[in-house]
Order: C-alpha cells, then sequence, then structure tokens
C-alpha cells in the first residue's frame, strides 16, 4: 500500500509540505467539534485557503448523517476531482473522513492527522475507513489508504489518562507480534506518567509493524489475522462490562485479552513463562483488572464464540503465540483450556 | 482490472456458476421496479436463496435514498464480507447496486448483469460506480469492478429503438478509437432493425476495446480520455436540447458529437474524408438532426468549454483521431475551426 508516514512534533510544517506536492483545488479540513478548535484552527492559520468541515463527536456520530455532511459541504463549496482532504482527529474522524474522501467524486486524496494514541496506532495507518450503519460498528466503508499520515504525540498532553492507556494496549499488542526486544522496550515505558518526546520514537517503530502487516495482507485474509492477537477474549471483557452497565475503555479489555491469549500461548505453545508474567505484571499495575468469577466463564466464553463466528462447538479459533514474534494463528484451544488460562488469569491479576 | 465477462444469451446458467464459484453466505439481487419482474424473477427461479432488492426506476432514483435502501436490506437480511450481490439492470442499477455492493462491509463481491445495449457497453464494465449527490451526477461513487459481467442482447427486444440506437452510438464510439475493420462493420449493421443475434458478436468485440482502455488506464489518467471521442460536442448539443426543453437521449447527442469530432479530426489531422462521409450518413438516416443554426454557436461554444473545466479561452481542448484507431488526445482547437466544423456538420446531416 502506497503510503508516507511521516512521525514528527512539527505537524503543521509536515502537513504543509504535503499540500505543497498535492496542489490541490480546494482543501478541506474535516474535525470534529473537540478538534475543529484545538487542531482544525491551528492548519487554518498556517492554511488559511483550507475550509474546516466540522461534525459531532464522538462514535454516536459515526454516521450516515456525518458522511453526507462532509459530501454536502465539500460538494457545495468548490470540491472537485484535484481537492484533497486534512482527516485531523480521532480514529472516529480518521475512518469518516476517510471514506467520505475516498468516494467524493470516486476519491480525492487524503492526509490523517491523528490527534489520539489509539488513532495513531491503530486507525490512521491501513486504509480500512467506513461509519457504523444500521446499529453495526463500521457496517459501510471501504478499503483506502491516506495518501499521507501524520503522527505526532504531541495532541496527546491534552488527553484523558485512560486513552493513553487504550493506546498503548494496542502499542504492547504490536510489540508482541513483532520481536521481544520490542516487547520488553515497551514494558520498560511508564505509560501512566508518560514522557510524550519519549514515546514517538517508541510510536514510529511501534506503526511500522502495523504497517508492515497491512503491507502484506492489505484486504485480511491471512497475516493480518495476527492484529487479533487478544482480541478475542479483549472482546469477550469488553461484552461483558457493557452488560454489566460498568463499561471499560477498549484497550483496557484489550490489555487483559492479551494476558488470557499469552496463558492460552503458554499452554498451548509453551509461550515463555518469564514473558508472560512480566506482561501480567504491567498490565495489573496500569490496568486493573475486571475482577471476573468462575460464575462468569460461560458468559465469558459465549461472547468469544460470537467473536469467531466459524467456532465449532467445543473450541475456538484463536491468533497466539510461541514467543514474542513467533505467531501462531488459527489456532484451535479446547473450551477446558480457555477456563483454565481464566483461572490463571484470575491469578495473575487480582 | 481483474474482472471476468462473459458473453452469452444463456444468462442464467452463466449467473449460476459464478454463484457456485463464489459460494456466497447471502445473495442478494439488486434490480430496479421494471427489471424486478423482468429479470429479477427468473433469477430468482433457478436461485431460490437469493433475495430481490427492489429501488425506484429512473436517474431521479439514482441517489443516497436508494443507497441506503440497498445498505439496509443487505444488512437486515442476513448480509455478511462473504454475500454477493446480482445488478440486473441498467446503467443506473449497475451504477448504484455496484456502489453499495463496493461499501458494504467495505465491500462484497458483485456480478452485473446489464439489460440495456448502453449499460452492456458502457456502464457495466470498468469500476465505475456511484450515484447522484447534491444534484450532480455520479458526485459520490468508487472505482469498483464487478467481479464478473455477464453481457447479452437477450434483454434489448423490450426496449424502446431509442434505448438502443443510444447504446449504439457508444459503440461506433468505440469502432472508431479501435481499428477502420470494426467501424466499418458497425456501419454495415442496420441498428433500428437489429438482428439481436447478430448483434451480439458485434457487441463482444466492442466492449472487449473498452475493457482494454480501461484495464491500460483504469482512473482515467491517460488513455481513457480516448472515451471521451464525440462527447464534448456531445454533451453541448444535449445541454442546449435540454435548454429548449427538447431533451435528446445521450445516445443521439454522442452521435451528433462524433460527426463533429470527425469534422475537426478531418480539418486538425487529416482523417480519411471518406470515412467522415460514411459517419454523416448512417448518423443522418439513424438518428436525425438537431437542426441548429448559426445562432446557436456561442451558447455550443460554451457548453464545450464548461465541459472541459480546465480550456482557455479561445481554445477547447479534444479527444480526436488522425484515422480510425490513431488517436490524437488533448488536441486543442480554437473557437473558429469549431464554427466552421459545425458548419459542415449542418452541411452533411441536414
Amino acid at each position: 500500500m502506497d503510503q508516507q508516514l511521516i512521525f514528527t512534533n512539527d505537524t503543521i510544517p509536515a502537513i504543509q509540505k504535503w499540500v505543497a506536492t498535492v496542489k490541490p483545488s480546494t482543501l478541506f479540513i474535516v474535525c470534529d467539534e473537540n478538534t475543529a478548535s484545538r487542531v482544525g484552527e491551528s492548519i487554518l492559520t498556517a492554511l488559511p485557503q483550507a475550509q474546516i468541515i466540522t461534525i459531532g463527536a464522538g462514535d454516536k456520530h459515526k454516521d450516515l448523517v456525518s458522511v453526507s455532511q462532509i459530501w454536502e459541504q465539500m460538494s457545495a463549496n468548490g470540491g472537485t476531482r484535484r481537492s484533497a482532504v486534512i482527516n485531523a482527529g480521532g480514529g472516529m474522524i480518521t475512518d469518516i473522513g476517510g471514506f467520505a474522501a475516498a468516494t467524493f467524486k470516486r476519491g480525492v486524496r487524503f492526509l490523517n492527522l491523528p490527534t489520539t494514541l489509539l488513532g495513531a496506532v491503530d486507525a490512521a495507518v491501513g486504509g480500512k475507513t467506513g461509519f457504523n450503519f444500521n446499529g453495526l460498528k463500521n457496517e459501510i466503508g471501504a478499503f483506502a489508504p491516506a495518501d499521507a499520515v501524520v503522527i505526532s504525540t504531541r495532541y496527546f498532553s491534552t488527553l484523558p489518562s485512560e486513552e493513553l492507556l487504550s493506546g498503548y494496549a494496542e502499542m504492547i499488542k504490536h510489540g508482541l507480534i513483532s520481536s521481544r526486544e520490542m516487547f520488553i522496550q515497551l514494558l520498560d515505558f511508564n505509560i501512566s506518567h508518560a514522557d510524550l518526546d519519549r514515546l514517538l520514537p517508541l510510536l514510529e517503530e511501534n506503526v511500522m509493524v502495523k504497517k508492515h502487516v497491512v503491507d502484506v495482507d492489505p484486504k485480511e485474509q491471512g497475516l493480518r489475522k495476527a492484529l487479533n492477537l487478544g482480541h478475542t477474549p479483549g472482546h469477550a471483557f469488553e461484552a461483558w462490562a457493557l452488560h454489566r452497565e460498568r463499561p471499560v475503555p477498549h484497550g483496557y479489555a484489550v490489555a487483559w485479552g492479551l494476558v488470557v491469549d499469552l496463558i492460552l500461548s503458554h499452554l498451548r505453545w509453551g509461550f515463555p513463562s518469564e514473558d508472560l508474567h512480566l506482561l501480567a505484571s504491567y498490565v495489573k499495575a496500569h490496568y486493573a483488572t475486571p475482577c471476573i468469577t468462575c460464575d462468569d466463564y460461560p458468559e465469558l466464553l459465549e461472547y468469544m464464540r460470537h467473536d469467531k463466528k466459524n467456532a465449532r462447538v467445543g473450541e475456538i479459533n484463536f491468533t497466539l503465540l510461541a514467543a514474542p514474534g513467533d505467531l501462531r494463528l488459527d489456532s484451535l484451544v479446547p473450551d477446558d483450556d480457555i477456563r483454565a488460562a481464566l483461572d490463571i488469569f484470575r491469578d495473575l491479576t487480582e
């Protein structure tokens, strides 16, 4: 996928340079209510020819109404096939703005400027765009890579610590599927009191892992399954918490899910016990624990089975590891092993 | 572009074979009010697992409401990433159904079954999908090739002769950009009293011309401009007629536009006079004439300039030919030559 990744905290000059290369006929900046004043205005100062399009903030506005709003404003304000779009915001903005750009006049060029760690590490790279429809997440969308992604840590200082922790769980996942060295380096960094200048090089290395996976498998047919590490139990924890009306951030659930997947990796493929314990301590220190009991196991298993639609009764398909960087895709795990792993998970995190 | 083209009047077995290969989890047939009973039902008889989605007929329904209707019905009736869609109708259905399929769950496989000549020769091949938005034609869309296109002449017998003539003008255009042999062969066929069995092999050869152009230049950056032959004056005739509240079918305007473009080709690049006269006679016999006077020239020139947004005052950019099959893309023509060509056009067709 031909996508330019620019890692810098001097975001505005990087964007100006891109605009100078693209020479768009008209330039739009897609923001939400939060990023319009905080980020959009500073881009507008540097690129006064641009027009800001502001949509509602949050996942509930990731819908057809917002997409239509973007299309309408582009169409009514001089949008052509040679226009360009800058998406400045979290994953919601890069997803929906990317979709609008990819379909306006059958596609105009766009740049993503993620303003959250989760957005930087996950949503802004890889070409998945879309919006929620009919009550379903990302029901409508397209595979359309941004022309360029400008990745910085400069917008993170105003984020709630929960958001940073959430994004960091995805970074740990990328470390685990990449190498022991990267994994250990990530656990040596204290995300709860994060030094944002030190975070940028870690983020750079990390995003390149995702980029590599996506380049090899743009349409999610093989290697991209690696990115599911931690997510089968993670989604189960998320659904379980939501069902109790005590929702947890996605990244917290993924952090817990990573511990469960490493336990399963240890049981099934001999994943090193030392590395499992290192992760469990880090997760316990920064993400606390969901406090499950064995009464919750049937429900959690049910969610995992539902997450993997083609799972057979009695076993569920996981992405596991024999060691950091050594993938075991499509590992079938019997229900008994999952229950055993949940027991160990409680021992390690409570 | 990896697109399977199947030329046959045994359409149903061809569709069945495709479905057997794709093995979709659910199968949808997108039709309009006209093709649902005439074509959709016959597919449903052969493939009873399918579900028909019917939208309003005509260009006025090529809108976001219809796209949402298709998305909603797919989403509510078991649509997954492994679903497939059959678009059965004219260019409007293959455009809008193609877009809905290309964006549902970030893209499912789809087959086009064009039921009009214009749709077969033009819209169904080449990957352009989309719908009208904000009063603009195809304002929103995507480049997304159908998995397969089943091309037949069997649905044409119930079409008004106007529609056949309209599609045939595009076929003549493809003949002209391809070779003298193909061009002459097309003029030897009487489209006003068409033998549909004889039309199929002509159509096959013809669609392959468009497929070649699109394969070489999928995103309209170079060779695809060849397909604009006849269209700069054609769009002007269309707008001129509409302005007088006497609209003409698109293909009629293209037929007239082809004559104008061959006159310009003769004046500018020495296009053979004999071939120009052959085309003019055919167009006069089958498409009559727009009956313009020299008072209409300023308006027609204005439309042509508007059609080419980057035209400079005093000259307009055309796709021309030095001979059938010998393209001269981006030919700049002074306004005086266009006026002279319109004089000759009136002489040849009135």
